[in-house]
C-alpha cells in the first residue's frame, strides 16, 4: 500500500494503478460513543482495503454530511455540494496523476450526495472508472435485482396508462445481470439488450398495471397522512437534546 | 384539488395547506416503452394523490437526472445541481405563498439528488415539512429497521477499535420507530433517546466488532476486483446502442 | 414530429436535426384566466411549430421567472440562474444526441434570462445553433434596424465627447440586413462590413452628437425623477392582493 | 454630485440619498471608433445624470457583456454572471451604507443580464429601489403599452385553446399606467386591477384567439426556416475579420 | 481539550467556547520527506495549541491548496473555492453550536484562499471571531506595521498625482498598534483614528510621490522583463519530474 | 501602448504580445484623501508601465475587495469570487485574442483573491503567463527566500515528529534562486532540484525541529489569547465613524 507517508518519488517509480478514497463524518453517536466513530471506521476499513488492492490511500476526508445530527453539540457537517466539490478535485488530481481506477470508502449512510457525484464523474470523465468498496457480486452470491427500468411492472403500468404508446414490438426479457450500482460505473447500453431491465415478455397486462398504480396511490396517501401527523408529533414534543436535560428523566424512559 | 388551471384567487381563497411536487424523468424505455415513461407515471401518480390530499398540484417537472440513460438518443438529463436548484426554487415559492406543507413524488429512481436536496430544505427551512410520497408506514405494517446509527453493530466495532473511546454510561436500548425518511424530516434528536438508533444494550463485544470489520474488508476487496473487472468486461464490449444495429444480432441474443 | 412519446430507437432511426424546446410560465393571469396560461399556450405553439418542422418536440418546461407576479398566490418561479441551468442542460444533452439545430420558444416575456443565455450557448458552443421561434424576417417584408452599433448617432455622441479617438478612414455605412435577434446567432463580424451596424456616412456631426446626449440626460433626469416618485406611490398604496380583499371595493374601481 | 472624489467623511456628511451606476462594454465599434466608445458614453451621460440628481456617483464599470463582438481583437467581456455578480455587490455595498434609491445606466444594449439582475434585486431586497435611467413617463407624453398580460389578446387564445379555463367573473379592464419596466420595481398587485394588464372586457372570442395563434405558428416557422439557411449562408461567408484583409475588397464593397 | 473522540453530551456539558480548525496540504516534499508533511505537522501544533487553550479541535483537514505541485505524483489540491467552502461549513456548525470563538492553524502557505475566507465570515458573521494562530503581538515584543493604509507614502503620491483631491483637515497620525492581520478580525474603523492607518503628518510632498511611483514603475518594468525571460527560460527546461529519471544526472547536479 | 482608445483594427494590425491589468479598489482613505485613491495610483501606474511594455492596457478595474473598510460610507467591494470571476473573464478574452503575456498590476492590498486566482490561472491555461507587476528580481538585488518548503527547519521538525518517515537520500540543498511569486508562474518542479526548496543538508536534527515546533505552539497561544482579548477591546469601543461624531473627542485623541 502507498499512502501520504510516502515521497512522490516513491509513489511515481511504484506505478500505482488504484486509489482509495475514505469519506467519513463528524457527528454524534449516542452517550456511549465518540463524535468521530463513522471516521475512526471508515478509516479503518478502507486503509486495510488499499493494503489489499496495492493502491494509494488518500487521507480519509473526515467530515462528511450529518445535517441529521446538527442538534448535537459537536456534530460537523458540509453542505452536499461543499463534500461533492471535495471528491470532484481529489479524482481529477489523481487522473492528472495517472490514476483512473478509483475505490470510494462511504463510512455515513447520509453522505447521499456521493451517489450522483460518483456517477456524474463516471460519465464526464470516461477514461475514470470510480466505484464503490460495496455491491452485489453475483459470483459471490448476491443476487442482481430482477427488475429496475422498463419491465414487467413499468410495462403494465403504461399499458393501463398510455396503451397507444406501448409498443408489441422488442418486448424482451433482459433481467438484471450485475447490481444497480452498476449504473454508476457504465449506462444502460452497456448492461442491458434493449435498454430495459426486467422481464416485459412475461406477461404484462393494463390490469396488472391498474392493480400497481391504485396501490401505489393508496399506499402514498396513508403514508402521508401519517408521516405529517407523526413528525407534528415530533415537533411538538421536546428535542431530546433539551428533553434529557431534566434530571431524572432518563432513567424514567428506560423503564 | 387545485392546479394551474385554478385562478390566483382560487388558489388564495382556497386557503390550501399541502403542495405535490411531482419530478419525473425523460429517458430510453427500451424498445417497446417511450422516453416520457417516468413522467407521464409520476405525473398520473402524483395527481391523484394531490386529488385525494386535497393539495395544489404544482407542474410536473419532465425532466430528471438520467446519464446513465445519455447514450441512448433521445434522453434528456439535467445536471444534479440543476434537478436540486429546481425543486428548492419551487419550494421557496411555495413557502412565500404560506403552503408549508409539501410532498414530493419522485418518479425516477436515479434522481439521487432529490434526496439531499430534501434533508437540507428541511434542516435550513424549519418552518417547512417536506416529506416523500412513499416509506414505511408502521401503523400500517410497515417495519422501521431496528439499527441505524450507534447500535450493536457499529458499538462492537468501535469496542474492537477504539475501546478506549466507548463509554459505559448511555448504553441505551432505542429501535427505530420510524422509517429512516424521517431523518430527511426531522433530527435524530427527535426520533431516538439519547442519539443512537439502535440496541447497543443486547450485548455488543470488541469479538462481534472484529468480526463485522474483517468481513467488511473481505467482501469489500472482493467486490472492488469484481466490479472493476466486470467493467472492463462491459466497457470492451459493443455499446448496445451500435450492437443492435447489427441485422440479426438481437433475435440470437435471446435464444 | 418526434417527441417524448417515441421510443429511443425510433428517435435514432429518424435521425432528428432539429429540436424544438418551449419555456413556459407559472403566474397568476387575473381573475379569468389561469396560473398556467403561458405554459398551455406555449406548448400549444411550440408543439405545431415542431409539427411544421418535423422536429422533436422536448417536453415543455413548465416554470420560468415570473418574480414580478410573485405576490399572487399559486405563482410559482425559478431564479433566472436556475432557468438557464436547465435550458443549458436540455441543449447540451440535445447535442450529445447529434441535434444541433434547436429552436427557443418562449411563452413568456420576463424569461429575460434566456436572452443572454442563447447567445452565450452559440458562442461557447459554435457547432450549435440555437434560433429563436420568432424575428424579424427581411424576406417576409420585416424591416431589419437600420442603426444599432457605431452608426450615424453614436458616431456623432463620440465626435462631441472624444473626437480625438474618431477615425477618418473606414467610416463605411453598413445599415442592418437582418434583424438584431442575429447577434444571438452570429457575431458582428458575420453581419456587417467594419463591425459597424449602421450609417455613419450619413453626415455624423459633433453638433447632432452633443443634442442627442442632451436630450438623453434631460429624458433620463425626467423619467428617473417622475420614477421614483411613482413607485412610492405605487409603494404607499395597498397591494392589489390585500386590496381586493376589501368588499365592494372592486366594484368602484370599474366605475 | 458626490463621487470617488471624495473622502468618506464627506459622503457620510452629505447624507447621499441616490447613487448612479453605470455599466459600459469594452468592444469594437467598427474602424472609426475606439473599442471605450460604449463606457467613454455612458460614463459622461451617467455622470451629468448623477449631476443633475445630487447623487453618488459610482465608478462606471467598464467591462460588459460583448460576445457578440468577441471575434474582433481587443473586445473584452464578462460572462452574464460575472456582471450580474459585479451589479449584485455594488448595490449591497451601497444599501450598507443606508443609500437605497439607485439608478442604473446601462450603455450597451446586450448586457441583457441586467434585467433580470435588477429585477431579482428589488423583489430579493424590497428596502431597495433599482431603477433604469430610461423608460416610458407617461406624464412626458410616454405611450404606456396598454396590453401585456391577460388582456385580449391572450384571453381570445385561452378561449381557443382551453375554454374550460376561462372564467366569467373578474373580466375587468385594466390597461397599462406606467412603462412595462416598472415590472423591474414593483410587481403586477401594484400596477393593474387584478393581476391582468390589457384590455379582456372588450370582446374577447375563441376565434380571434384561433386567429392570432395560426398567425403565431405560421410566422415562427417561416422565421425558422428562413434563419437557419441565413445563418448557414452567414457561417458559410469568411468573417469579416478576416474578410476586410483582403486587399483592395472594402472599397469593391462600398460601391 | 476537547475533539471527536468525545461524545457530543462532553461537549455540550463541557460548554466549550473555543475551536481550533487546522488546515493541512498533500503535496511533494522532495526526496526525503513524505507527501503529509504539511498535515502531519500542522494537525500536531495545532492539537497542542488547542490543549493549551482547553479549546475543541476539529479533526484536520488535510487536503489544501498545492497546485504549484501538482506535476509531482501524489500532490492532492482543492481548487482554491472548495477549500473556502469546507472551511465556511464548518465554521458556520460551530456558530450552531454556539461556538463563536475559533482558531484556524493553516499549514501550508499556498492555501491563500483562508485569507479572504476568514475575512469574509468575520465580516458576514459579527458575532464571530475568526482569528489565525498567529500574528504580531505587540505586548510580546512585536513590531505593528507603522504605515498600511493613507499614510506619509500614499499621501505624497496623492499629492503628485491628483493634488486637488488631497484635505488638509483631518491630516493626522495614526501609525499601526496591531498587526495588519487584525484588519481579518475588525474593521480600520476600530484600529485607525480617522481610517487612515499610518503618519501623513509627517512631511508628505508632491516631490516624494513622484519619487515612489516613478520608482514603482521602473521597478516594475524591470521585474517584468526579467521575469517573462526567466519564465521562458524555466518553461523552456525540461521539468525536474523528468530531468532526474535521466541516469546520473541528479549527482552531477549537486556538484 | 494600446488601450480601448484604439479601433479594433488597430489592435489586430499591431500584432500586441502582452497586456496589462490593474485592479484598483474603492475604499475610504482617511480624511483626507479620497474614495478613489487606490484606483487612480493603480491607473497611473500601471498606464506608465503598459506604454514602457508597449501593451495593450485593459481598462482598470476600479473595484476591489475592501470589506474592512466596509463601515465607511462610500466604500465599494466586491465579494472575493467576483473579483475572481471579473479577472478570469478578461484574461480569458484576452487569450482569445492571442496575447498569452499578461501582467496583473494589483492596487490594494487586500485583494487577496487575486493571488489563487493568478495562480490557478496559469495552472489551468499553461499556455498563459500571467505575473505579477512586482516581485523579487535577483538579478537586479533582490534576495530570493533561501528556504519555503522542505529545508532545513522543515526538515528538522519531521525529523522530530515523525523520524520513520524522513529518508536519508535526496537530501540535496535546492536554495532559492527566484522569489516566492514564481509559483504563480510555474511549479516546484521546475525552480528546484527535488521538489524541496531550501537546505536540508545543512545540518537538520530532531532537536531543532521539537525546539522550533515548542516555539511555535508557545508563540501561537501567546497570540491568540492576546488576540481575542485585544478583538474584545477593539469591539467593546465605539467605532471610529461613531467616535469622530463626537465634538471634540478627535482633538483631544491626537494630545
Amino acid at each position: 500500500m502507498y499512502s501520504v507517508e510516502n515521497t512522490w518519488k516513491e509513489i511515481r517509480d511504484a506505478g500505482v494503478q488504484i486509489a482509495v478514497i475514505a469519506i467519513g463524518a463528524i457527528e454524534q453517536h449516542g452517550h456511549h460513543l465518540p463524535l468521530g466513530t463513522d471516521w475512526f471506521q471508515v478509516d479503518h476499513v478502507a486503509r486495510r482495503l488499499a493494503e489489499k488492492l496495492d493502491a494509494f490511500y488518500c487521507p480519509a476526508m473526515p467530515y462528511g454530511n450529518s445535517w441529521e445530527h446538527q442538534r448535537f453539540p459537536g456534530s460537523l457537517s458540509l453542505r452536499p455540494e461543499t463534500l461533492a466539490a471535495v471528491l470532484r478535485d481529489i479524482v481529477l488530481c489523481l487522473r492528472d496523476h495517472g490514476i483512473s481506477k478509483i475505490v470510494v470508502v462511504n463510512g455515513h449512510g447520509a453522505n447521499w450526495i456521493l451517489k450522483p457525484t460518483v456517477r456524474q464523474l463516471n460519465y464526464d470523465y470516461p477514461d475514470l472508472t470510480i466505484i464503490w468498496s460495496n455491491g452485489v457480486n453475483p459470483e459471490d452470491g448476491g443476487e442482481p435485482p430482477v427488475e429496475i427500468h422498463s419491465g414487467l411492472s413499468e410495462t403494465s403500468r403504461m399499458m393501463y396508462l398510455r396503451p397507444d404508446l406501448v409498443k408489441d414490438e422488442g418486448v424482451v426479457n433482459s433481467p438484471g445481470i450485475v447490481g444497480q450500482e452498476f449504473l454508476d460505473y457504465v449506462g444502460f447500453d452497456r448492461v442491458t439488450k434493449t435498454g430495459a431491465w426486467g422481464c416485459p415478455a412475461d406477461g404484462a397486462t393494463p390490469e396488472r398495471g391498474e392493480e400497481i398504480l391504485d396501490a401505489s396511490v393508496e399506499s402514498s396517501a396513508r403514508y402521508v397522512r401519517w408521516a405529517f401527523a407523526r413528525i407534528e408529533e415530533f415537533k411538538s414534543q421536546p428535542s431530546v437534546v433539551e428533553r434529557d436535560r431534566v434530571p431524572g428523566r432518563e432513567s424514567q424512559e428506560e423503564s
